[in-house]
């Protein structure tokens, strides 16, 4: 079977089951608290907890060259990392980066790419620690960072979800999608939406803050939005064994994408990926703590159900389902129109 | 300027300048001990030392599918980060993994690669907590291991060596350029030499044990053979600032190396690179309880000097200099007739 007939959860879903028949009696297992399955991976050491992850940006599957800057692309390369962390409720510390480039690439451009990396490293207190240069065929990026849970010394997992709780979301959704059609396809629009889209694409910015305060408040469960709001929340749904409603028209839409895009912003809000938004569930007494200290939207989107087979529904106003055209990213399954990023 | 130009180690120097230039005053980067430059990156935390490396192995550029099985790229895509913090004297613990792959990859083959990584994992204490998915137009992976400081507390860096130094080498030169060469022109050789020569090259097994026992003895200088005997010593000459002799006839070629391959011996032995072995300086009784302590061969190949070019001589038996028929791998320099690895 080819990796993409099983498609990419269902080869995580295999490796993840490999790794753990691995296991063993050791250091390092023991103190290994999430593995693969989660946004960062987390291990007890005697300060507290740490937390890892790897992300990857392929020229030709994530993004195409003249598309973004390399400032941007090392911006970006640097913040879907980053912004694991903080869907873990921690705090990133260090960065290790490895580069493939074709050999003519310029050197004046792999410049701009670690300033781009470096400014976003200087915002959230992230130490560019080290890293690896190889010659390739295109242009692949790939970022490790290493971080640690926050005062609170509780994370943020897929897993930890209840019946009942709210469903909330913090800043607005579809903008980078919006923003990849603008790059890829062009449209007539006034600058300042063309330039917000844009950004909303080429320049997240990981929810650091957002994640720490989300988890001194007491939220158990979150994600970072790469995939799309309903892919992203089915792994919520999954590793919490419930299901989800999301309420369409709650939807916090990014600015100017309803009139500018009235025939694909639901799409792009429902499964857009790329936004970094977090995607967080609470108790709704949590949520409004939460939404008090937080200085971005924090928008209820629905709540979790009872639902052992973990599925995650959209519904109108009226109460009836409201029909997806597609359900997020799957690397493998077929090449996406948009991007985003799947973690084994 | 081309990346092909200024070459790969020109190329880590600008980047190791721009990162430092970003050097803050914050918690990260005060608790960062070991940066860009060195096989592994270190930072403290309470516990005591924190270790970080990444490695990539790309499709075309270090190997190619058919030279070896996908469980032999699983181990090895683990052997060569594991060996970066080898070669810093600590303790590998975690591996993050990030695996791009062309739509039509075998599940059988990343099964295959897992079992291969997780056989090596099992054999050094390392959990693989995590990992990424993407598809792309070739096979590359990235791995990031993160380790800790042994016992002693101490690290071995390229910067450690003092002039006087002995230098050393664990196990055996140029098995890995030979296997190379076997698996892309073929030779008729005993099995025997054939199985151990491409073992070496498909199989490289990282010399933890040995790295902790080094810092355990108080070696302060080394680095993993990756690149090449040469290459890597220049390296650290460059971090010590000094030069260093190797004595051509104490080169401790890899068995069968000089019968089979008597036209190449010399040449893979001084820059073949992928060996894995640890190189290490020392005063020479700190040598001497080092092999003491040691499963594996310990050969003294040279001395390191006073020289601020830090440059390294290759000297015949009767003290005349001799010329290199090429100085170790440079990614970007030319297509590399071997493969190798170079640490951003």
């Amino acid at each position: 079977m080819k990796v993409s007939e099983l498609g990419e959860f269902g080869l995580i879903d295999v490796l993840a089951s490999l790794v753990e028949a691995g296991r063993r009696n050791d250091e390092s297992w023991n103190n290994l608290l999430i593995g693969v399955g989660d946004d960062a991976a987390a291990w007890r050491c005697q300060s507290g907890t740490q937390l890892g992850t790897i992300d990857a940006l392929v020229e030709g599957t994530h993004f195409r060259l003249g598309m973004l800057s390399w400032e941007e692309l090392g911006w970006k390369s640097l913040a879907i990392n980053v912004s694991d962390i903080a869907a873990m409720g921690g705090s990133p510390r260090y960065a290790l980066v490895s580069l493939a480039l074709p050999e003519d690439t310029e050197v004046d451009d792999v410049v701009s790419f670690y300033h781009g990396m470096l400014a976003l490293a200087a915002t959230c207190g992230v130490a560019v620690a080290g890293g690896n240069l190889s010659r390739a065929p295109a242009v692949i990026i790939n970022v490790a960072v290493l971080g640690e849970d926050g005062p609170s010394g509780r994370l943020l997992t897929r897993s930890g979800a209840r019946g009942g709780d709210m469903i909330a979301v913090t800043g607005h959704l579809g903008g980078a999608a919006a923003g990849l059609s603008l790059l890829t396809e062009g449209r007539h629009l006034d600058i300042r939406t063309v330039d917000l889209l844009r950004q909303a694409f080429v320049r997240p910015v990981p929810r650091v803050k957002e994640g720490l305060i989300l988890a001194e408040n007491g939220v158990r469960a979150a994600i970072d939005l790469s995939d799309g709001l309903v892919s992203d929340l089915s792994h919520i749904c999954r590793a919490s064994s419930l299901g989800a409603h999301i309420d369409l028209d709650r939807l916090p839409l990014a600015a100017g994408l309803s009139e500018s895009f009235a025939d694909r912003a639901l799409e792009w809000g429902l499964s857009g990926g790329e936004d970094y938004e977090l995607l967080f569930t609470a108790p709704g007494r949590v949520v409004q703590s939460v939404r008090a200290e937080l200085d971005c939207a924090v928008t209820v989107v629905g709540q979790m159900v009872a639902d052992p087979t973990g599925t995650v529904r959209v519904l109108n106003a009226d109460g009836s389902e409201f029909r997806l055209p597609r359900g997020g990213w799957d690397h493998f399954a077929r090449p996406p129109a948009g991007l985003g990023q799947g973690k084994a």
